[in-house]
């Protein structure tokens, strides 16, 4: 493909500014959390610690391991197979704690006694999850187990790309929105060390995310 | 390209759809300002007339006449040159709201005395906006006057592509971050009409953008 080669560059050092990315996020994130904000629990009477692990399970569970399962076919030096299984296995581990996430974050609402689903950032986040999972479980079906005759498969893969880049592309304008709602009164604050790192994480969330869709354009260095 | 024809649709239809979700946008935007708002002000007593001009300069003037210019290429049934001209002249409109729009949001915040560049709304927004510049500069000389070499113009196309798009989502990102920002007490509130309308803006917007990335990746109809 010309337009691909044209980029003069191949996916294999993208992938791991992408890994260098991830590891940041996941740094700032864990500070973030266990330094600015008080850890994180499942049962707790600081029901702030609920939300926290809520946060934790979207940004390095759905975030970082779907963009590393999305990375996959471009990252792993194996045979396709065990790209495919690694691609999967990630994908299945991102939908996992996204669905536990979304969970802690009902169960939150619950023991406060806030009303669901009210901000754009929750709709935007059960939208993303409900499509996550449909994307996961048809390219099972139609990729892996039984999957679907050759031609099928082909004539399916540039909607199944495009697809799960927009819904990767969804969480994460999904965990941008919560990061800004995590200051509910951030009209009120100065440039104080938490809300730099919570900027900071957010912009490079969005870099994480134009470098993993870069990986999927850019031809593989093998 | 075996990847474009794989999508069994050509660009036209979705073009379609762009334009009657851009005007969808166009009415949410101008029924809540309107309506729930009070309405837009260059100079008012009622600062929150201001904002409210820097929201529609931003949805309006960046959002939607940003993609419209990127499916110039796709939408316009004219010569290649007609279409580069309408491509770079959306796009000095969408910038030229931008900065505007910008500025709206500066004197908004002297006018009622809050600290600058606080949020994260804001530093994805002056980011975009330089980008913004920064693309359409480097796109006017390299692609239009004087132009560049016509190998040179080729090897750099698809970068030109692949940051348009880039810059094009984060201005979409930023625009969710503006809504969801625009309810200070988000948490507080129920499914009120207002919010409604917000929400629905908010998933309308990243729909125009999913539609508009599509067009770009598909081929033309002529």
């Amino acid at each position: 493909m010309a337009f691909k080669r044209n980029f003069n560059i191949m996916a294999r050092p993208v992938t791991l500014l992408g890994h260098l990315v991830a590891i940041s996020i996941a740094v700032l994130i864990l500070v973030w959390i266990l330094h600015f904000r008080e850890g994180v629990a499942f049962k707790s009477d600081n029901k702030l610690k609920i939300l926290n692990l809520h946060v934790l399970l979207m940004v390095i569970g759905l975030i970082l391991f779907g963009g590393q399962a999305i990375m996959a076919y471009k990252s792993i030096p194996a045979k396709k197979y065990w790209r495919k299984v690694v691609h999967l296995g990630l994908h299945a581990i991102a939908l996992a704690a996204a669905i536990f996430g979304i969970c802690m974050s009902f169960k939150f609402h619950h023991d406060i006694q806030l009303t669901n689903l009210v901000s754009l950032h929750s709709w935007f986040g059960l939208i993303t999850v409900c499509l996550y999972g449909l994307q996961w479980v048809v390219g099972f079906f139609t990729y892996f187990f039984p999957g679907a005759e050759s031609r099928r498969r082909a004539s399916l893969m540039p909607w199944h790309v495009y697809f799960g880049i927009f819904v990767f592309l969804m969480a994460t304008c999904t965990a941008e929105l919560g990061l800004l709602q995590s200051l509910d009164t951030w009209f009120l604050l100065g440039h104080t060390q938490e809300n730099l790192i919570i900027n900071f994480t957010g912009l490079l969330i969005f870099l994480y995310a134009a470098t993993v869709v870069l990986t999927v354009i850019l031809p593989p260095l093998y």
